[in-house]
């Protein structure tokens, strides 16, 4: 029998998810399933009867090269997590109907940690009713944040991102003879793993930014100052990156120490933004020189036209291994990159217990961080710069780099008709 | 005699601005220049002796293909105005001694309007005093707002960066099943040409953005609010393109409509952020739904990572076309770009008399932005499109665009010692 998968995709956009939703397809067709669904905006979409046949989506070899080239989640994304199985029985009991209708026997959802506790319950009710469908989740995270993985697709094009930017943006800071502070902002709650990226921008030919502060360390804005008045002795244009997710030793976030306006996303997390606005004033205040904030914004997570091919051909590996794993018989796994060795870079695909990755988080460890909290180490450095090595050129057509197009998402989703 | 030749770099940064260097310095090696002085830090930084000997620098071709790829000003730039000559008779008198003092036949300078001006001041004093140095200026600036010259050098990249940019974003803001509405800020003061290129985004595979709001049109914040909840009613995810320039009627920017710091550049411009900020506030606390604000700040103008090709190498001509002129004699005059057809593209140099150039801004034509002001029209994608054609690849070393460093000019000016 042609067994039957369904693909969702969860969580924040990066330029590597679609790579891995390929892998996923391809590998699916490959290996001869039957119907090769896609849930359009994720379970939530899917709860409220919204899927895609891929087949007629992906079509061609050329449809597949541009999806791997196009950022943010083609099916749809969502911030939604599932109740506990107790307070939500009818959501299960829909899920699982909605899945047998359609005669799924493997589900794959590719997210990260909070997408992982979909997979993680997924499966677990699944057990309580004797369901024969596999879950196997597949990571996906700009914020290389998830455990037991040793990192994360879309990690890589998000640290080739900003070490690529930071390396103009200190050329942009040194075009004028004066003294200059340029604060720039990037993702990551708690984690410093895209920020410190940021160290990648020294090199041969570029100093690189001059601090780097992550989340790990608490951040103290007097000490601060004067760091940055002491590098400006010996040095006119200086550049810090900053984590959105710094704090101040009180626990509070450094961005809300004014008083702009608080969002929040789809799980409650506050959204982060005006770290480097604060710091870049502060600095004005109190130094006196010209100063510059610059918010990478969701460009560090969408911006597919500079992707890491390392990135995006680990993605792709990381959804065929999911089908190979479900359709061997796992479930309740999420497949994992295992670093084989640095030099030459090697790294595997395995398979690791949900339950131990789902809702945990990664951080930075304290030995890659110096001692003065301001900066990555060499160690720091080895682990990243490989992911981030040789390009996926975009597909240029009439001089901007081409995707592809969800016909069949637009109808359903986005167009409110 | 081998004339000696000097090339100065003035204004704000470009990714383009370095492929005219490189088209002063081969073209004035291949028609037999003597030496091919570069000023460090422009007109301002030669004032105290500040120069360097480009053959030391630019010595193989892969420096000259490293240096077509290197954003803001390898020589450095200065944003500094020449006094009224009756003001600062000493000023010219120490510029004319300098440039004596290296025997300087021919004199160069890459920049915008203000820069023009420091062209068109030296010829006026160097016809006063009967001097045998010709003074030709090669336009650049992102805003593509000088006159006579069809378009400017730097733009295209600029151009072809905010539509590229404008596309990922488009597709981020379409990954969660919700309402949305991202407003992105794009520089240009008063001229709306950068942020009309945002219309470039629609295309076969993107909607584009939903409106364009450039400074040449007074903005009427309610009627903003009103379109955009319009827009709403048929579409989640929309997406708004606003130059950092637009005003109320009024007159006041609509960045002053909130408190926060004021900064200045150098020529005493103010310094405009805040845009996108202070209206996807206002949306959020109106229409309620969840907003997000972009500001590309330098990254526009110093992404050489994606810059164009046509741009680059009409950069590099332009250059090369202000040697040849200055060989054969002419001074007071600024390289100009002249369209010849569109279909297929094609574009020469001219030159024309600086006096008409110095000083003055070109908008963009009433004619090409729709009535109600909330777009361009297809004159004007036509203008612009052919401008962003092709790329010319970064040449990447691990993992990341290489650019040709400046060490001597780090030694004489950004390190103080």
């Amino acid at each position: 029998m042609r067994e039957n998968v369904i693909v969702g995709q969860s969580g924040g956009p990066t330029a590597a998810i679609n790579a891995s939703l390929v892998g996923v397809f391809k590998t699916a067709r490959e290996r001869g399933a039957g119907q090769i669904y896609g849930m359009v905006h994720g379970i939530q979409g899917f709860l409220e009867g919204h899927y895609l046949d891929l087949r007629e989506h992906i079509q061609t070899d050329l449809d597949i090269e541009l999806l791997k080239r196009t950022p943010s989640a083609y099916l749809g994304s969502c911030r939604y997590k599932l109740p506990e199985r107790q307070e939500g029985k009818e959501i299960y009991e829909e899920i699982f109907r909605r899945l047998d209708q359609l005669e799924i026997r493997a589900f794959f959802y590719i997210g990260g940690n909070d997408s992982m506790d979909t997979i993680q319950k997924l499966t677990d009710y699944g057990d309580s009713i004797g369901s024969p469908i596999r879950f196997v989740g597949i990571p996906k995270t700009i914020d290389n944040d998830l455990m037991v993985t040793d990192h994360t697709p879309g990690y890589g094009s998000a640290a080739k991102y900003i070490g690529s930017m930071l390396k103009e943006i200190i050329r942009d800071g040194l075009v004028y003879d004066l003294k200059s502070v340029t604060i720039v902002e990037i993702m990551g709650r708690n984690a410093g793993w895209l920020t410190g990226a940021a160290a990648l921008a020294a090199c041969e030919d570029c100093e690189g930014p001059d601090m780097i502060f992550m989340p790990e360390i608490p951040f103290d804005i007097q000490q601060f100052i004067s760091r940055v008045d002491e590098v400006q002795k010996h040095k006119k244009s200086v550049v810090i990156a900053v984590s959105e997710g710094i704090r101040v030793p009180d626990g509070r976030y450094v961005c809300d120490l004014t008083d702009h306006l608080e969002f929040k996303d789809d799980f409650g997390h506050k959204i982060l933004y005006g770290t480097a606005r604060y710091l870049s004033d502060r600095i004005y205040r109190e130094l006196g020189c010209k100063t510059r904030a610059i918010e990478f914004n969701t460009l560090q997570r969408c911006a597919a036209h500079i992707a890491s091919r390392v990135d995006i051909t680990e993605a792709f590996q990381a959804g065929g291994a999911a089908v190979k794993a479900a359709f061997e018989g796992d479930t309740g796994k999420m497949v994992i990159l295992r670093r084989i060795s640095n030099e030459p870079y090697q790294c595997t695909t395995a398979l690791a217990d949900v339950h131990a990755i789902a809702n945990a988080e990664k951080k930075v460890p304290r030995e890659w961080i110096n001692k003065e909290g301001t900066f990555v180490t060499p160690e720091f450095l080895s682990y990243v710069r490989p992911l981030i090595q040789a390009e996926l050129t975009p597909i240029m057509v009439d001089g901007l780099p081409r995707h592809l197009y969800c016909e069949g998402r637009s109808k359903l989703s986005n167009r409110i008709s």
